[in-house]
């Protein structure tokens, strides 16, 4: 990796870590490396499960999403460009927001029914491909609310880092 | 399990239970448990079928929704946030109001007919995948029906539950 | 079976044989019965085709769905809900006027054209899997055909059987 | 077959034959038999092709649709009600209307394109599954001029039976 | 062959040849026979290619539709009427036009976007089957494309052939 | 190949080549040939990648793009027409612009979502063909985003080269 890599990627777990520190409901941060485990993953950021867990609440599957788009938006922030190093928390993201909504009956929208079966394991770095059980209009619909999901949770966390940068700098100014 | 989640499951099947208790046509309970029996069950609530049932009528098949939704609107009225546990729940609810509307001919929107053909045993976790015999259009009426349905029923287990509530912490007040 | 669904069984399989008699062009009932042959077939009401038959007009083919929606109405009008009975009936209605639309050039509003090809037998409780040779459009006027056919049909079947009820009840208040 | 049946055979093949010697184009009749060959082929009305055939005009085909719609367009004018016996003939024509459509340019609306490749040989009795190489847009076009075609065709072979149906009353007032 | 045949076969090779002949970019026509070579070939137009080509010019593709359509409209001219015999040069004049537009960015509408990849080698007589990679609306406008450069070509050729008539029309005269 | 055809391929290459050394970010060109290799490359540019890569910036993919289109637009501007050569690089772009869009989260209009999970090795002249885990309105988006990055790329690179045209031809003058 260069320097500007390494650069990002230390920006980018960071992200992660203060997302899962200042976020409610967050797994607390263990651990955080830039040191490259094979070419998928340049960095890593570990949360502490405190305990095995059997249910997920909404907030909880909100708070995962939140620490998961904390790289991309550190990105954001520091370089003013992104990177395809998001790609992976991004599919992750993505596919927590899906299950609420056509699994969980999470959204409001469409109500409590259950539009797609159960899945492989979640967090599998798979799409799913199984045939489609409703309309095009709800397919829509279902877009519509992801995405709807995926930009507050977005927008959350952009005012999140950027309340703590602010707390951030005037903490330095001090020094 | 830890204690929340303990306290969620007692609150889901207690909603299942209570829901069967009040709402007629439905099967009495005999047994209510939140000892996990593996992953996939954290809790369960039994009903005694007095009989082997050869037909279901309309009012029954809701009886059913009824109950399945209970567990997750106890949820929502106990905590004010949901979780994963209704999952199940919803995929049996919504497997017997797409079974109602496109099988049993019990739509009035869509009228006397079958879109769908004959499906493995009703109630088995898996979405059927056969290819559609009709229009985008008429799934799309499809989703809108099995949605209405199923707002119906879940605006009609609220209600009995709150009703139930305001009721039950009336006698409470009583002790 | 309990009494219920005996007295289910009882009135749907009359439903069929009234149907039977009261419309012309109809296979004269040769005999009915309510003591079930397996899970699937809790009474049927047996029809003499008279000879075998090389042709069937559309008034014959509009003949045999009037006879299959007779069960379902007599629930209807007898106990006022419905019951999971008429699911075959719905699916030989369905495809008996599919084919009418599809195949035989029946619908003055499609014309004459045959959007489907040949099938397996006729009235085989499956429904055609085959890719669509036409556009969604087209699917939509089908489906839209095979609605407006049935719900005639239905019409046509409960007002015969009203009228048949005030002609039985006069008749019996004679008695 | 009864009585009935042998009558409308008679009438449909008759149909078929009256438009072959009427239309311009369409190739002579050297035979016409109502004896059943199978369950299939109830009768058939045999043309004579003066010689083998390479190339097929427009108003050539446009001649096979004549004939082959002549027996459907029969059973109307005698009997008022149609039958399934125009099955086959409404695919041969409505593959015939799709191919000029869709394969040899013969449709102004679409232009000189060819839509879908060679397929088994013509006039065949199954219909093409292969994938759609267009858009649902075109698809429908498609539908449009293949009905546009069909009900063109319908309503000129009527015309000549009609017309034909009075000079043949009007010879017979003579016997 | 029947005369009518060879003498539309004829026609229709010429066409081939005259357009190869008077439209600049195409390849100059070596032999032309009408003798058939099995059933798909009733004749051909041989077109001497200079040299082997590695790139073709959006210019020399529209020459290749030119001359595949020539035939064609050379039908349309001479005897009011088309046949058959244009089916493979529909195609391929198609599988060229659609190629320019999804393959070689050559559609000011949709822009420099590769929406097809490879294919097996071009004037292959076989359409492609492969899934779209790309929205219905999509698909739309490169039909809409597909058939804009189709009729501009069989415009253009129609002009020439047509001009082309007026002047061998007018030497005939002198004769 | 021919004069012309090498001709072609020159101006080509150099238009990648001039793209490669004009446009901050773009890996620096280290060899330019028109030595046909194989059918498939009638020539190419290589570019020095300074390290290896494991991130790549936004800016970085669309200097990619840039490159790429550059052929292209050089093949625009000497000759007023447009040749088949840029079928492989039209290829890649639009998957590059692809992935940005539908992978990593790049496109404003679609948001931090992951609408296609990971694929084959980048760059590989392979369009994926996994079944679309949208709706059909989410892909007509995508296919507008990936148009509007890819005309606007082309916009800038013909910019490019049409302002160092003018320098090159101002210096040629000074010769």
């Amino acid at each position: 990796m260069n320097p500007r890599e390494k650069k990002t990627v230390a920006y980018h777990e960071a992200g992660h870590a203060l997302v899962a520190e200042l976020m409610p409901g967050a797994d607390p941060v263990s651990k955080i490396s830039i040191i490259p485990r094979g070419v998928a993953a340049l960095g890593y950021t570990q949360q502490l499960p405190t305990e095995d867990r059997y249910l997920m609440t909404r907030s909880e599957l909100l708070a995962r999403i939140y620490v998961l788009l904390g790289g991309r938006v550190a990105e954001e922030m520091i370089f003013g460009d992104v990177s395809t190093g998001a790609q992976n928390d991004l599919q992750k993201a993505t596919e927590i927001a899906r299950t609420m909504i056509t699994q969980f009956g999470m959204s409001e929208r469409l109500g409590l029914v259950a539009l797609e079966g159960p899945r492989p394991p979640m967090f599998l770095p798979v799409p799913t491909q199984a045939p489609r059980d409703y309309s095009e209009e709800t397919a829509r619909i279902v877009d519509e609310e992801i995405k709807k999901l995926l930009v507050e949770c977005h927008n959350r966390v952009r005012d999140v880092l950027m309340s703590s940068d602010k707390r951030l700098k005037s903490r330095r100014n001090c020094f």
